[in-house]
């Protein structure tokens, strides 16, 4: 597509590098902040500055956080000898709205994918396995990674790291959704539940 | 939702402010530039900066030029005779597109929206007309409008406002979309080809 201005291309090519977005919504929400007034542009592009520059990261579970230990970490109604080991800081995120976990968390910063050049290195998995040796108060660390072939990976490259810690190690239930309907559930997971299935209560 | 950190939630609240996007998936966008290097978020920042600064409009039909009069109008190959109006630049891309059109633009900035405060006096409509008074050149005029409520009533407004210049007013035809079948066209648009059918040649 031609563009009408350098400006306006320029623009659309460092939008369109986000994810999920291509160059049609791109140009779609480059041309809304040109109607609109330039406070807007400049409050959006500060904040996002001000985020890349100061962010920092939690140094006990690498959670993105505003002090150097985060909120949970440094909280003492958290239950300390549970740990959550989980991709990234919105799953953190998905996990504290449900409401049902009180324990602490480890953010690995993605998972392993050799397709993608991320391997074990590059994730915060030696740094797990020094707070877990250090800190012996950790009883049972849950594996929360995503039910797919990298996540699965990365939970067995884990749990083979950890095996001489003397942890119980386990991992979130895997089955239908809670309110849907069995045929909608893809064979694969419904066989799952099927293999795995748990005691009534 | 909470979040982890203050940064994150204004960064997340200037994205979420952007047309189509909600907190979820400005939390995705914003999580992306954490994870990314900082000068990619610098790079976007000052992209956005730059434009929103340094854009300029065509002093003739206010489309976004570098210059202060744009491509189009400067160009000798253009036919000075026929003018679209359209209601953004957009819009002013995609019939450049269709490779369709030799004739000029009107960008009008909107369309009028009583319901979102937008009058005639908003758009460019005023300069519409001394620009049609003062170039005897135009000979016609092609209303390129969306065919919403907003974008008709705005061509009834201009089509009265140039009643007295002696022009040929035309409208962009309305009709089935090329290619696609007759059974998926909504009532109101086959309803509409068939008052407006046209010779067959």
């Amino acid at each position: 597509m031609e563009y009408p201005s350098k400006l306006i291309e320029d623009a659309v090519n460092e939008v369109s590098k986000l994810p999920g977005i291509g160059k049609k919504t791109a140009l779609r929400l480059v041309l809304h902040l040109v109607k609109e007034n330039e406070n807007r542009t400049l409050a959006l592009t500060e904040s996002l500055n001000k985020l890349r520059t100061n962010i920092k990261f939690c140094k006990t579970c690498f959670n993105i956080s505003d002090e150097d230990e985060c909120s949970i970490c440094r909280s003492h109604r958290r239950d300390k000898s549970v740990l959550c080991i989980v991709e990234d800081c919105n799953d953190v995120m998905a996990i504290e709205n449900t409401s049902q976990y009180i324990g602490v968390y480890h953010v690995l910063g993605g998972v392993i994918s050799p397709m993608n050049g991320i391997g074990p290195s590059e994730l915060k998995i030696e740094q797990l396995v020094s707070r877990l040796t250090q800190k012996i108060e950790v009883k049972e660390v849950i594996l929360a990674l995503s039910p797919t072939m990298e996540g699965d990976t990365t939970a067995f490259y884990i749990n083979r790291k950890l095996k001489d810690l003397n942890l119980k190690v386990t991992s979130i239930s895997r089955g239908v959704s809670v309110g849907s309907d069995l045929e909608y559930a893809d064979e694969i997971t419904l066989g799952r539940s099927i293999t795995g299935r748990v005691l009534f209560d």
